[in-house]
C-alpha cells in the first residue's frame, strides 16, 4: 500500500493556459480541418463583436495564405474596422485566458468567455512556434504592431517585439501562423463558416481570400447597424439564491429592496410591495445583511409572483424578415417561413430568444452531393455559426424530437433546411469550444416550439400544393373529356356547343384562361 | 462611435472557478437528472482512482438521501477505503480548481483535470448554500472532519469548520448537499451509472443506497488489484516540437541525447544513433540549447524512423475475458465477443488502447422498453462510464460509420450491445465534463477497427446459426421421408429395412442420436 503522504508529494497547481494547452480539444482544436476553422471562428467572432461594441458597421477581411511548401502550414489573417485596442491591453487580450470585457457583463456577444482568441494564439505557438502578430490603431495617428506569445505556465501574454509607425487607419489585424492544419471547402471548412456567418449577419461585409488566391466577397444586405449590445440584468424568474448573494456582495445600494428594484429586470416598486407581503425578510436591511436563508426566502417568494417577460432591448435577434431573406438569397427555395419567439428565461434568470427559419426545395436540404437529400439543420448562437458537435446540441435534439411526419416532412427525403438561432446574454455551451448548446429544459422547449411553428407554415404550403395538384389533375380529366362530351351532346341534341372555358373553371376551380 | 478606451474600462480578469460557476454546463451540470449523476460520477471516479493509486482493492459506498420534504434536495455521500488525505491538502483538493496529482503526470486515471470534485463542491454550494463535509483519516488514529466551501473569486478552498476525533479507520468520505436535482432510475441516473461502473471494473465493490432506502451491492468478481498506474513517457511517434521544448525546459539531463533516451518511451541508444544520421542537430548540446528549429528537425527525423509500439505496462485495459464476463453477467446474452487492441499513439505522442465487446440477444440491445430493440452503445474512458453527450463522441461516430449490414446486423432491429472502452494516460475529452471523446483521427480509426473485429465474430456466429438452421431443416425433410422410402423400398425388394439413424447423419450432417 502506498501512503497518502507519498501520493500527495505529486500534488501541483496549474494555470488555466496549461489546462487548455493539454486539453486543446475542449477549445475546438481537434483534427486538421476543424482546428483551422476554429482559428477563423475565434478571429471573426471577436472582429464582429468589436465593431458592434463600438457602434461601427462591421467590415471584416479574412485571408488564409499558404506558407512555404508545407501543405499544412498557413497564415490566417483577420482584420476588422473596429475601434482598435489600447496598447496596455494587447498582451492581456491575446495572451491571457479568462480576461476580457465579456465574461462578467450580461451582454449579448458572440464571445463570452475571454478564452477564445488567446486559445488561437496558443494553438499557433504550439504548432508553429511563432508568435501572433497584432497590428492595431485607435485612430490616433499611430499604428502599432506587436508579436505576442503566451507564457503558458503563468497564463500571461509576452510581447516579443513591438513596432510603431505613423498612419491614419483604425482597426485591428491579427495574423496567426498555424501548422498541422488543412484547408478544405467542405461543410466544416472556413468557406462554409463565413457563408453561414453572412446568412445570419446581413449587416456584415466579409472579404475572403482562399489559399489559392480566390477572392469571395459576402456583400452586406443592409446598412443598419444593430443596436449596441446593452447589459440585461438578471430576471427574477429563474434567479437562484446564490446569484442574489453575488449581487448583494458587489452592490453599492443601501437596502435589499433598492438592490432588487435596480439590479433585477422587471422588478418594479409595485413588485417590491408584493414581495413584502410574501416574505418576512426585512427588505430595508443593508444588502450585506443578506444571507443564504433570506436569499432563499426571497427566491421562493419570486416563484409565487408573476413577472413581465424579460426586456427585449438588450437581445438582438436576426428578425423574421432577415432570416427569410438570408435563406432566400443563399438557397433560392420554393418556400420559406421564419419566426422570432418572445423572450424566455432559463436557470439563473438568464433571458434568451429562439428564432427558427425553414426553407423548402431550391438548394435547401442536406449536402447537395448526397443521393437522398433530406433535412439539413444549420445552427447559430448569437448569430455565430455552430458547425461542430452537432450531435450533442440541444437544438439538434429538440429539432429531432419534433414529429416531422405530422408536418408532411420526411427527414430522410424532404429537401428542407432548418435554421435555428439562440440569442442570449449567456449561451450555456457544453464546452469552451462553443459549438454545442447544453440541454437546458427551457431552451430545448423553445427550440421545439419555434421549429413546430415554422413547420406548420411549411405544412400549409405543402397542403395547398397538393390541393392545387389534385385540382389540376381533376381539371385535366375534365379538359380531356368535356370537349368530347360537349361535342357528342351537341350533335345528338342538334344544338350549338357552348363555350367550354367558363364551364371548366366553374367545375374544377382552376382558371385556364 | 464608442472609443476603444471607453470599451476597455470594462476589461477584467477572472478566476477559473468564476468561469466554471458561470459555465456549469461545461462541467456536466445541466438539468436536474444529469447534475445529480455528475456529482456521483466525480465522487466515484475520485474514490476508485484514490484506492488504485494506493494499491488498495477499492470498496466504494454511495448513498443518496432525501433532505426534508423537498423532492429536489439530497445528500450525496461517497466513501472510499483509500489512503486518506493529509490535512493540508483538503482545501486544495476540494476547493481549488486545476490542482491535483493528475493533470501533469502521464498516468492513466479516471480523473485527469483537477477540476471534477471541486466542481461538485461548487455545485453544492451554489444550489444549497451548504459546504461539503469531508471526513478523512490516513490511519494515524485520528479522524478529521472538515466543512469546505470555495471562494469563487479567488479559486481557493475555505475551511468553514473542523473537528477531530480519535479512531481507527482509513479512507475518505465526502458529503455533498445538493438542491435542484432529481433522482431517477433511468439510463441517465446514478443507478445505471454505478451498474456500468461495475461492468467495467470487476475488481471494485460498490454498495449503493437509493433515496428510498433500497440497498444494492455490486459485488466484485475478482480480487486482483489492477497494477498501480505508472507514468508513461511520451512516445516519439506523434510528439510535437512544442512538447519536446517543454520537456527540455523541465529536465535535469545534461544533453539533448540523454533527454531523449530517458524521457521518451521506446527511445533506445540505438535509436539515438540513427537520429544522429538523420539530423544535423548536435545532440550533445545542453537541453537548454534546444530551440524551435532544432526541435522541429528532431521531430521530422522521428517521422522517418520506426519505433516499437508504446509500452503497455502503464495502460490498464479491462481485458478480453473480463469484458466478456462483464457482458455475460449483466446481459445474459446468446453470444459475446471481445477484443483488446494493441496500443497506438495519437497527436502529442500519447499512447492509448481501444477495447470493444459485443453481446447478442439476452437482454442486449437498446432500452428494453422500446418496441424495436436495436443496437445499444455503452461507452467507457479509462473504465469510467460515459453516459451523456453521446452524439458528439468519437466512439459513437466510429461505431455508426461501420457498415453493419456487412455483419448481418441491422442497427435498428438486431438486439446487440456494443461496448467501447478507450484507455489512455490522457483522454482527449471535448469538454471539462468528460463525457465525450474528441474526434482524434487515430482514436476514431482504432474504435472502428475494434468494432469491426468484434462484429466479425458476431457475423461468424450468426452464419453458423443460419447454417445450422438450414441443416436442421434439411435434416427434417429426410427424417420425414427417408423412413417411408426405406419402408417402400424394403417391401419392394423384400429385404429387411436398414438402420435409418446412421444414414440420416451421413446425409444431413446432423447427428440425431
Amino acid at each position: 500500500m502506498v501512503l497518502a503522504k507519498d501520493i500527495f508529494t505529486e500534488f501541483k497547481e496549474h494555470s488555466v493556459s496549461e489546462f487548455f494547452r493539454k486539453n486543446a480539444a475542449m477549445l475546438g482544436y481537434t483534427g486538421k480541418i476543424r482546428s483551422l476553422t476554429t482559428v477563423v471562428h475565434e478571429g471573426v467572432t471577436n472582429a464582429i463583436d468589436a465593431a458592434e461594441e463600438a457602434g461601427i458597421l462591421p467590415s471584416i477581411s479574412v485571408s488564409i495564405k499558404p506558407v512555404g511548401d508545407d501543405s499544412e502550414h498557413y497564415k490566417v489573417i483577420i482584420e476588422d474596422n473596429a475601434s482598435g485596442i489600447p496598447e496596455e491591453y494587447v498582451p492581456r487580450v491575446f495572451g491571457k485566458m479568462l480576461a476580457g470585457t465579456k465574461l462578467h457583463r450580461n451582454v449579448q456577444n458572440r464571445g463570452q468567455q475571454g478564452i477564445g482568441v488567446s486559445g488561437s494564439v496558443m494553438f499557433a505557438q504550439v504548432t508553429s512556434g511563432k508568435p501572433t502578430k497584432i497590428t492595431t490603431s485607435t485612430e490616433n495617428g499611430k499604428i502599432a504592431t506587436y508579436d505576442v506569445m503566451i507564457n503558458v505556465n503563468k497564463n500571461r501574454g509576452k510581447i516579443m517585439d513591438r513596432k510603431t509607425q505613423e498612419g491614419d487607419w483604425r482597426g485591428t489585424r491579427v495574423e496567426f501562423d498555424v501548422k498541422d492544419v488543412m484547408y478544405t471547402r467542405s461543410r466544416y471548412g472556413p468557406y462554409n463558416y463565413l457563408r453561414m456567418t453572412a446568412i445570419a449577419n446581413p449587416h456584415v461585409r466579409i472579404r475572403f481570400i482562399e489559399p489559392d488566391g480566390c477572392l469571395t466577397i459576402f456583400e452586406r444586405a443592409t446598412k443598419k447597424i444593430p443596436d449596441r449590445p446593452e447589459p440585461i440584468p438578471p430576471h427574477p424568474a429563474g434567479i437562484r439564491a446564490d446569484d442574489l448573494l453575488a449581487l448583494a456582495k458587489n452592490t453599492r445600494r443601501k437596502s435589499i429592496g433598492t438592490l432588487l428594484v435596480n439590479e433585477l429586470s422587471r422588478f418594479s416598486k409595485r413588485r417590491l410591495k408584493k414581495l413584502r407581503e410574501l416574505t418576512d425578510v426585512n427588505l430595508n436591511d443593508d444588502p450585506s445583511e443578506l444571507n443564504w436563508k433570506k436569499a432563499e426566502k426571497i427566491v421562493s417568494a419570486f416563484r409565487k409572483m408573476d413577472f413581465m417577460a424579460p426586456p427585449t432591448e438588450g437581445l438582438r435577434p436576426i428578425g423574421e424578415e432577415k432570416i427569410k431573406n438570408g435563406l432566400r438569397q443563399v438557397l433560392d427555395p420554393e418556400f420559406v417561413s421564419a419566426v422570432t419567439r418572445t423572450p424566455e428565461v432559463y436557470w439563473g434568470g438568464i433571458p434568451f430568444i429562439v428564432e427558427a427559419g425553414i426553407a423548402y426545395k431550391g438548394s435547401a436540404g442536406s449536402s447537395s452531393n448526397s443521393e437522398n437529400k433530406g433535412m439539413e439543420l444549420i445552427r447559430f448562437a448569437n448569430r455565430a455559426p455552430l458547425i461542430f458537435d452537432q450531435g450533442a446540441c440541444a437544438t439538434t435534439l429538440a429539432a429531432k424530437d419534433v414529429n416531422w411526419r405530422r408536418y408532411n416532412v420526411d427527414p430522410e427525403k424532404t429537401p428542407v433546411t432548418l435554421l435555428i438561432n439562440v440569442v442570449s446574454v449567456h449561451v450555456p455551451y457544453t464546452s469552451a469550444g462553443k459549438q454545442s448548446i447544453a440541454q437546458e429544459q427551457e431552451i430545448y422547449e423553445e427550440v421545439r416550439q419555434a421549429t413546430m411553428e415554422v413547420a406548420r407554415g411549411l405544412r400549409s404550403y405543402l397542403r395547398r400544393k397538393v390541393k392545387k395538384r389534385e385540382q389540376r389533375e381533376r381539371a385535366g380529366i375534365f379538359e380531356r373529356y368535356l370537349p368530347i362530351i360537349v361535342e357528342k351532346a351537341s350533335k345528338i341534341s342538334g344544338k350549338e356547343a357552348p363555350e367550354i372555358g367558363p364551364l371548366l373553371t366553374k367545375i374544377t376551380g382552376v382558371n385556364n384562361d
